[in-house]
């Protein structure tokens, strides 16, 4: 399998730079090949400007039209087709970053805004008017996971704490984009209390993440509720007889 | 009072940039004075690197370390700093974003990464070995707000739609840096369908965004709990007498 492994930490050094140079390891011993956007590394451009997408400054820049056009007339800028291309070869994408304010880093968050053009991962018309999303998107049939480091301890993101449960506080990053463009998404790795590891704690870490690459195409996915199989009404809403009690992020998933 | 409204959109001329001109006139009328971060006008650099915080790049660059560290011998780079001090210049923050991928763009990210620094908004020890932090951090006393577009409709980021409850989409932003660095966060302005606007739905949006902003030091806050006022335990998780079965985002706000 061809797997595209995304990374956005500023020192190669790190912790982080550590569990990928294991995990990397274990993919190709087990035989798969791996493609890499080490987003610092090359010096990625995170900001959407009218000249990504071939657009006229002295018009207004509609970002959505504007990319979605530029797609189609093949005028997208060549680090974004590049990135795009990466894309359809994986056939799983592995997200890599540290927690900076219980979201990803600004140049990740930016190389999803430019990549992720409608068009490329989501959007296109279905037969009976519904769009593509949700489990239905362009990139379906891929598997994708996040593996997010944070210095607080886990307690912090368990169900009941301060931080915010970690399912939820990553639900717009794995439910509303990986799961959004049709990504199979696996429930996240995380590496809690980062900044003070001994050496066992971070040998449990790397063992714990090597055991998950290995089993990246076998692991059950989140049962994320997919928009086009009957669950949600035309407005998108879900169903009144499904769950009629419960509100929130929760009712998205299944079980 | 002194109001500091953060802008992230590459287009002046949008409907965002349009909104944005309505409630700064409504501000000056009303008496108010307003420090402006157009990001984009700017030009920003969103990227943390070493040079940010005066780090040897030939170490090991921890960025928590080294941001604090340069924030107390004061060898920040000169735009953290004037950011920095528009923040405690202001009684009220507003930031004001399209919603990308169900979060701000790379842009408003990058700043919140290189601006809020460990010991300016947040991480002071009090006495009692606890954090300042949710409620009790340095930024406490200040008001802040969220003013966001998104180009689908308001039942989508309903309680039950398929995007996720718009409360729980913004938790991080709103109770994971606005709350955490001690502002009080009043519930956020949407523009839902901002693609498909009639002058009528534009007035009418522009309409409502001027009576919050008037209302913006007298509405009431979301009421977060406070880190450090007895509703969390020593590992900072919801004690068990509080909602003894509730679990997820919603526990961290009293009702």
């Amino acid at each position: 399998m061809n797997i595209l492994w995304v990374y956005a930490h500023p020192e190669p050094r790190s912790l982080n730079g550590s569990l990928r140079k294991a995990a990397l390891e274990q993919l190709h011993a087990d035989g798969h090949t791996v493609e890499q956007s080490d987003l610092y590394a090359m010096q990625w451009n995170p900001l959407i400007r009218p000249a990504d997408y071939d657009h006229d400054p002295t018009e207004r820049f509609q970002v959505a039209n504007a990319s979605s056009s530029a797609l189609a007339a093949g005028t997208q800028t060549p680090d974004i087709v590049a990135e795009q291309q990466k894309l359809l070869r994986a056939d799983a994408v592995v997200l890599q970053f540290p927690l900076w304010w219980f979201s990803m880093p600004a140049i990740m968050k930016g190389w999803v805004d430019r990549v992720f053009v409608e068009g490329f991962g989501y959007g296109i018309r279905r037969a009976d008017g519904r769009s593509r999303r949700y489990g239905d998107g362009m990139l379906a049939g891929k598997r994708a996971m996040i593996v997010v480091s944070m210095g607080g301890s886990e307690h912090t993101v368990s169900p009941r704490g301060i931080n915010g449960d970690l399912h939820e506080l990553l639900y717009p990053i794995q439910h509303g984009i990986l799961f959004y463009t049709g990504m199979s998404v696996l429930p996240p790795v995380l590496i809690a209390s980062a900044d003070r590891m001994t050496e066992t704690d971070y040998a449990a870490a790397e063992s714990g993440l090597v055991q998950r690459v290995k089993s990246l195409f076998t692991d059950q996915p989140i049962p994320y509720r997919t928009q086009n199989d009957g669950d949600y009404d035309r407005r998108y809403v879900l169903r009144d007889d499904i769950e009629p009690e419960a509100i929130g992020i929760r009712v998205h998933t299944t079980t």
